[in-house]
């Protein structure tokens, strides 16, 4: 078999482990998201700002990837709810078989939400699905309002493109216009959040986009029925 | 074959192309650099700067990679230097059979340095050998200082980190000290250099660095004849 024979039998068997997962998630009524960005970008932050916003009962866990260390669990830990690192020892991406392990011992039916922080990569992440709702792009100020154009794959499957470091703006040359443009030339579609995560600017937008995401998710749902 | 011997298989063959270049590279005299960073980091910026340091005789070349547009080599073209762009079209790393293809009319009698700016990964250009005689990992203060223990590959395998946009660390939460001390727990021997490419700091060390890691080669080959 040649390499892009074999490529496509990784990723077959991924797509079929990722319609499994879906399913699991749509019968139990729990939204999946699947954050990608750069290294950097500030998908830890995010869900910092994300979890220390939700009161105690909320139905919310977290899958967090990365090559190495547990950091990114034990920033998250301290809110109260489920988090579980996955560590992929030096696979660039996650793949439905690691969140099929790191779901192994929690009952969906105990949630609304699972988010997926995905290795730091603007790249591999984006051929793989974890069986989520929608994936969401973080683009952070510091790295250019090119981006979309250069990893255009990763813009066009994401149904929403986070900008954060806002705070930043006014100490880098980043043309926030030309960045969303540049966004919707590859998926006119896109919806587009405005995000400092240390400043706490966009967050209450973020929260609404999750909520009224499941409310579209559900409302699907049962249209479909 | 399984895909972890077909992936040793890729391997190997771009090991053979590596050396082959790396042959040609020494039997010129020109020092190969192959710098590797996140996207948005700084590797274009630090070309920029270096190129426009150069006299116009300078005998220096480029080769960028990104998976689309030709951006960057539009931004360097300007100062005079032969420049080329190498896409992939989706390909997350570059590899030795598109440097091969890359230089192919260039001679490299003509140069003494050839600088080529890799696709923006933290991870996957880690494993391709391009001939160089060192990677260089670029790292934004933007990025958190945890990067050197989450993606240990790159900053192990690199000789230099080049620590870029520090003028950006009044408005950061970047502990320099813990960034230096991650990157020498992966690496003891790396050197580092601090930069701002807006600013112009550190430009004449990172500069200084490539001027006597070039002789340092020469004096090599030189002592082991």
């Amino acid at each position: 078999m040649n390499r892009i024979g074999l490529e496509r039998k990784v990723l077959n068997e991924n797509d079929r482990l990722a319609a499994g997962l879906r399913s699991r998630f749509a019968a139990s009524n729990v939204l999946c998201v699947n954050l990608i960005s750069s290294p950097g970008a500030g998908k830890t932050s995010l869900l910092e700002r994300t979890l220390e916003s939700f009161d105690r009962d909320a139905r919310v866990a977290v899958l967090t990837g990365d090559i190495q260390t547990e950091n990114d669990a034990n920033r998250l830990r301290c809110y109260g709810f489920p988090v579980r690192q996955i560590t992929t020892r030096g696979t660039c991406h996650l793949d439905a078989r690691m969140v099929e392990r790191g779901l192994e011992d929690w009952r969906l039916t105990d949630l609304d939400l699972l988010l997926i922080e995905n290795v730091g990569n603007l790249v591999c992440p984006s051929s793989y699905d974890l069986g989520e709702a929608a994936k969401v792009v973080l683009l952070s100020v510091t790295e250019g309002e090119d981006k979309p154009l250069k990893y255009p794959s990763i813009f066009f499957k994401s149904e929403l493109m986070v900008l954060n470091k806002i705070d930043l703006l006014p100490y880098v040359p980043f043309d926030i216009a030309a960045a969303e443009e540049n966004a919707r030339r590859v998926n006119p579609n896109a919806e587009i959040i405005r995000v400092s995560c240390t400043q706490k600017n966009g967050i209450a937008e973020w929260l609404a986009w999750l909520a009224a995401r499941r409310d579209r998710m559900l409302s699907g749902r049962t249209s479909a029925v």
